[in-house]
């Protein structure tokens, strides 16, 4: 195990279950003297809290996040930042009617198998609320990343089959799936209103961008840069796939097509196109990085379903509780936070080896 | 740095260029008393080695792996196993030519900007030679997964649009694009003869399945069986994306869809469907793991290329050498080591919990 | 950075400075299905806390710790153990005068050059105070250590040269300077009230002994057990030194004198003597682990000391605050949970590789 | 295990048996463009190889370390380094008798309890040959340091009770016991031969001093400065203890004298002693680091001794081979070793957080 802390230098650490009293983070290796507020924190903590719409949850959290250390005088001091968020609200009794069964596409199952145990009130560790800390983490990270220049936006790329066709990064927290594509975000809106109503739930993908990330970044072989954000990004719940550059659609393409062919641009090492992703040899290039990440549809849904018990019989489950019927927009605000955490432990890595 | 190793318990460590003496790799965590010998890792080197057939590069290493220690008595004695493979048939002056420039789609110019330097000579550490040492330290790993009834398989399950439409395993090792459908590997194989001949290269798709793996493995939160796997398999030069199960799919399914319905298949609990591709909740669930990668089309090709030299002007590249028009044949053996480390760890880290 | 963790598998992470609102502690690789309530971890944290005699700091903290995760019904699940004691008795007042200087033996000078700020208010994160949050994630491990039947004890040796002569476990915790030698510990608490008057303070020698651990746990190379107890206790900020057996009396032997010549005891190996203090090459041998650490005189006394300011001026500097005039009673603790930390991340160690 | 790594950024892997065909070392996270040949690496293996002298054993390795990777054109790349030592004056025949027998002082039995089977040619994996891997991993690692005007010089302080009163630096490596103190030299020589001809061996403690190391180096909490260096040093196979500036006579000391008083020597910080050892709240705090170890006797003596076997029955062993009745003089490049890596990862991290 070991298994709740993320990075090497710049390492988050984190603790808490959905229905337990509180979750939290310790994130170590923040530079000292960097100006950090609580509202630093609450500002991308309340983008990732549930509630926030009618696409999402309507449980309530308020997320307040406490920093408990590291901070003095309104600046950090080298020291880890320990950060808490009280558990609120509560509804430990949605879950007793399944508490004794395996809910399918949950990890109820994979945790009794591995544990024998299972705290079955929501999730306990498996929860999504686990993202909060990450999230809460991360705005620590983007503050880093911001005074490098460094810019990481993420937003639905598509819902169900629904894609944005513009990326129009200035409207993507203007509508409700965060879309860069205002008309497409109506039709994705519709779209999980359907799939809300007939108790189901919906898959998408969320695509990010890195703007300005200097070229170095990233070490060879086993921690190349898209490796570390692929696990990064392949340890958030909902992800089944993780893609940079062309991706997917490389592998029907030509050598003399995919190569990003080099040329200046003034005094800058530029290429006409992107299929790298951004990243070369697991090194950043200094251009966009860009990845994509299949989301699945929420497991949750209100609809019956066969199943097995704890006790190894056929069984049916009924979820009540509180549910997303598409994740993506609540899962942008996560990738976000996963993409600086590891962008910020490998500048400082650079850093090191200079 | 420090990134030349993969692995928390059992845990490999790399060095080596394709032009300099030699290759090799340290596998640290090796049980004891394991029986292990030069021809265990020899057969699966052969695997990947250079100038196998006609649609790999004929560039010719026989591969030869030494052991230096951790082997007393035809066994592992727990101390590290340290493998060596001599470089032989470098040609060195094949690369003079494009010494002083960047190579579209290679870590050319993102070494220059990371280290202010440049093994010309093959592309040094980032070289697909170096996959070479992860086959070898594979092999052992594939050795402990045996013991445990683990079995890892991986082909090719696309090059260029044409794929696979049966799942015969049986038939894999018997053509040379390593297909698990004769008849679609006759189609590829033309494929990829066409555009050798056209000077070009093309992608693909690997599929792997692992079978055999008990319910249990892996972590939650940050170290889950799949973000391990997608850190290992990303790692691998030409991999541009990873899914799992349903992988990309799951962005247009529905949760009643994609939710994997649990039943009691005698005493054991099992799935209907394996969208989640044998992983719930970061821990494996005793189904098939199921994950396929996209793989790049390979960057050296042969036509003329529009570049930069190392003193920032325009360019025209023109790559000699002997390259692979298609590497998912070759990459075939290196994802089967990468997923054998990385379940070979888990397994370790389960024990250490027990 | 990223120091303030511990461990490998069974790793701790800790936060908090004396005087910000809180300190804490994550455990990870905590075993699934312990019993474990805020008891167990109280009754470590009571012989830790301070103004518990004569001889310790009159500051008062009631050090109570709230588990805030990893626990369900009364055992561990598994998941991260989170524990936060919250401070209260805080005097930051008292170290308004001081603000400026650097107070000789403390850590105010190196952070001020290492971090270029400093939390003035009790030291930070180097106080003392820090320790709490090992003794309560030490209490875990001596759960785990309970359950296999190691006992860990440390006592003080030795206050100011005077030795305790005998080593009568059954008193430790019946003085209050946790000597194994009631008569020994007379003179001893006598010593440091003569210390205490003359507003100074005094070193002294804390040696610990570990019964029952079996042969085999630690590694060799540089994972040795005595490697990473050395590592563990010379992060206790007041240790000076760190020996294990004969100690530097080995340096005065002739191998004849010091080699432990082995005999069977029943079906035991066992050894004659015990100069290498249970640790052969790295590894347990099943026989005591014994060491002992120098612990120097605490650094904050009342006397008026020269100094400088962090104008890098000469000046006076003189403390006030409540310190201990003898901090081994309260090392002693400490010392037992480091060393029961270290234990139990390499029994689980020693278990992944069965 | 994997526990044959050292360092987080500047990390060692090591592999090799005293008796196998070879040992050798990969230097992970080596900044780029450092000049390195081998005979910068020959020079301080030519320091620890054994046969210098009638103090040490008479084995005869020439111990020539060949560089397999991470240097291109006389520069180190930035890729790991590689280097091999292949062994040569193997007599495992001097063995055979043993086989079956535990040694006292020696690994054997811990071995054979924690893996199950035994190398029993000369130690194998715990064989003092694998420190001539430290020392190569070190040449490189104080190249670095010379960079940084960081100078680590250790010696033998006392052998068998005889201490060094005068400390030139300038004669240690003018005496084959390595005292800075030629008439103290004469006597310690003395002494081992009067040892070995009574078919002994004998204790010492060695001595080492840093000068020039910046204030800042080393992190608060678990990475202390002092406890990275005592886990590195406390790693060296006949190391029974480890203490810093003042060390156990701090346990004697009153606050008053123990504390070292600051000043100003002109614009610089200074301390009017060291009892400290240049280290204070684990940080470096600009004086030189001084640090003692206790070295036991070396634990192969001719004499005959009980012991019991394999079988666990009553034995009596009579060690052949070739071995030195000192170790402390070839203990000190092994010591300089250790402490260079340590320091060179400790500036390499805090060059991470600048």
């Amino acid at each position: 195990m070991a298994s709740n802390s993320f990075g090497q230098i710049f390492r988050i650490t984190t603790f808490g279950e959905s229905h337990g009293p509180a979750i939290g983070v310790i994130v170590d290796g923040v530079p000292p003297n960097l100006p950090l507020t609580e509202s630093d924190i609450q500002f991308e903590l309340d983008r990732r809290k549930p509630g926030q719409s009618k696409v999402t949850t309507h449980r309530k959290e308020p997320d307040k996040a406490e920093i408990l250390s590291g901070i003095f005088e309104g600046k950090t001091t080298g020291a880890p930042v320990a950060l808490l968020i009280r558990n609120e609200d509560q509804r430990s009794k949605d879950y007793e009617d399944i508490k004794n069964l395996f809910r399918p596409g949950h990890a109820d199952y994979t945790y009794w198998m591995k544990y024998g145990n299972r705290d079955y009130r929501g999730g306990g560790r498996a929860s999504g609320r686990e993202t909060a800390c990450r999230v809460a983490a991360g705005a620590i990270a983007k503050k880093i990343l911001h005074q490098h220049k460094i810019i990481v936006v993420a937003y639905t790329l598509a819902i169900g089959g629904i894609y944005a066709k513009k990326k129009d990064f200035s409207v993507i927290e203007k509508n409700i799936v965060r879309a860069p594509d205002l008309e497409a975000a109506e039709q994705m809106i519709a779209k999980v209103e359907e799939v809300r109503k007939s108790c189901d739930s919906i898959g998408g993908i969320v695509e990010a961008v890195v703007h300005g990330c200097p070229p170095g970044l990233g070490d060879p072989v086993y921690d190349k840069l898209n490796a570390r954000l692929a696990c990064a990004l392949m340890s958030i719940g909902a992800v089944r796939g993780v893609e940079f550059g062309a991706g997917f659609a490389a592998a029907g393409m030509l050598g003399s097509q995919h190569n990003d062919k080099f040329y200046m641009d003034g005094d800058r090492v530029r290429t006409r196109t992107n299929h790298a992703g951004g990243i070369l040899g697991g090194i950043s290039d200094g251009e966009d990085i860009v990845l994509r990440l299949a989301v699945k549809p929420t497991s949750s849904i209100a609809q019956k379903q066969s199943t097995v018990s704890r006790d190894f019989k056929a069984a049916i489950l009924e979820v009540k509780g509180r549910h997303d019927p598409c994740i993506c927009p609540r899962v942008v605000p996560v990738v976000e936070a996963m993409i600086a955490i590891t962008l910020v432990d490998a500048l400082m890595m650079q850093k090191a080896l200079k």
